[in-house]
């Protein structure tokens, strides 16, 4: 299934989510607060993970319906759903309005970010306005065991960028904590985006765990071509330099492997690269990239993203084959495909 | 009850709400993360929202129980009541974090901030992360009922800083906009950390609304003070400089009662000050603080604490007289005289 097949697909649900997302702000006295907040979500953001949570849910309650009650498709799902989806949009959004700010970022996908069309104050509150909200809707739309859940892997998320901080201070090049921070940042949360789903529509432990594993599987591998896709990009696609990842020092796997295969003399170099200036990496880029590519950093990389979306679709085998099924193989294929 | 009758009283739960905070960070993988967190949380506070939490539920506990069963002293609070308590700590710390990054301020109660001694991203994710805690141990120590009201309480706190600067902005001097920016801010929080006390403890609706009646006129009073000190404090106990509301244009009572009731050349010239620049407000501080003086906004703002501290006072009234009663009265008594 590729985007054009996905995207016709996804649009009715994302047009729910993104109207229950506006009809949330409007408790909201300050009319700065509602502008802030509006800009920080309406985004042009993909909605993948209150979709995962939309698609995990509706693959439960299909499997777990008595045969000839009623099709797939005439499945309708509750409008609290729809709020508890949208969790993870709104922890999303939150954590973007506040990566904003440390990065000193002032545009994110072509239009101004808040912290640059406001200050920091609007950015920065606006952020935790809408973590609030998530927190608050997770635990009362859901219950405690979708917060603790939701709470749990935002907490391992700011843990895990922490601890990448750390690793790049360090220059930590092992394997073992490149998978600790991606699993804290980026597997975490979107395995409860569809473990959440699956829970609230009734799902038994197994296809709790079944999401679960299919959601962090996605989650890395997703991670995974963006750090391959930051060296071998196509800046016109990805609307982002190339090179950054390396410029800044950072250890992802295509480096973390030609760090340990290879040759004495391009070890070496990519050593004596890692103690230079920002602006000596970014000028030997090229060089770095090369010998990466010899190394078979990028191709180990890659195999790595395709062993993980393989065990994401096998994670799904318990699910009897339907729509729901069909559309989340679909974005796990697409993870591997994409080219921004 | 004076502060050296009621610090003695509170010692030994302040310490016990700390050793729970400290217990709360074992999870945390991130050396720098729980370095960050603790910078931010063990910084001198009072610990007043906690201790706020773990009375209003001693008085319910002793209101509620059958005669004879125990003496008051004899009520041990379960360890997940100084965990729920926490909370309001965390989420205290949370913005005291964030207000910091925010506020460009290097020092706080004598110390470094955390932004100053690490970096923006340190204060900012870690602030989140004692959100997310906060929030997460609110709904599962808790329960929905709880989440919900510090859900609340956390989204009026934030949209009141927005009512805030939108004040600043459009020079709204109404003193509707006031207690409304004030009741949010302050009011909401503090009246939900004695209200989740109650409801924890089993107290029924009206020991629930008699607390959180409680809380918020003690926030408010709390506050007006604050207004109060900023122009009539002594800086070498305040810690803080004199006049800063007034430099930065800040609508605050005193003031805002001055521009109705000075006399027409008094009201020109704090209409032509708030039109000034910062620099020139600082200049003439003196000045507006004889106008307002004059005009009776610092009494004016005193009797209204004064009010509110009387209906605090008057809500405990269906509560037989206790130690956690006695003390809840000292607190409301300290928060009048206090001159830091």
């Amino acid at each position: 299934m590729d985007k054009k097949t996905l995207l016709p697909l996804l649009a009715p649900e994302i047009s729910k989510i993104e109207s229950a997302m506006q009809a949330e702000f409007a408790n909201i006295t300050s009319s700065l607060l509602v502008e802030v907040v509006t800009h920080g979500i309406f985004n042009g953001g993909k909605r993948i993970r209150p979709i995962l949570t939309m698609l995990s849910a509706r693959l439960a309650a299909y499997s777990n319906m008595p045969d000839g009650i009623a099709s797939e498709e005439e499945l309708t799902p509750p409008n609290e759903l729809y709020r508890l989806a949208m969790v993870f949009e709104f922890l999303h959004g939150a954590s973007l309005l506040h990566d904003d700010v440390i990065d000193h970022a002032d545009t994110r996908r072509g239009t101004e970010t808040a912290h640059s069309k406001w200050n920091n104050e609007a950015a920065i509150l606006a952020g935790d306005y809408l973590h609030t909200k998530a927190m608050t809707l997770a635990g009362t739309v859901g219950d405690s065991h979708c917060l603790a859940l939701i709470g749990t892997a935002t907490a391992a998320m700011i843990d895990a960028e922490f601890l990448q901080s750390q690793a790049v201070e360090q220059q930590d090049s092992s394997e073992e904590t490149y998978f600790q921070v991606l699993r804290g940042k980026t597997g975490a949360l979107i395995g409860s985006a569809c473990e959440v789903g699956v829970f609230f529509a009734d799902g038994n432990e197994a296809q709790c765990q079944a999401l679960r594993t299919y959601g962090d599987a996605l989650g890395l591998a997703f991670q995974m071509v963006d750090d391959l896709l930051d060296y071998q990009g196509d800046t016109s696609k990805t609307g982002k330099a190339i090179g950054n990842d390396f410029s800044e020092g950072k250890m992802t796997l295509p480096l973390i492997h030609a760090l340990t295969e290879a040759n004495p003399e391009h070890r070496q170099t990519l050593t004596n690269l890692l103690q230079a200036t920002p602006a000596q990496r970014q000028q030997a880029q090229q060089q770095a990239t090369e010998i990466i590519t010899n190394a078979g950093g990028f191709s180990y990389t890659r195999q790595g993203a395709e062993t993980l979306i393989e065990a994401a679709i096998e994670a799904l085998n318990i699910f009897p084959d339907c729509q729901a099924k069909a559309t989340l193989i679909g974005i796990a294929h697409y993870v591997l495909s994409r080219d921004k």
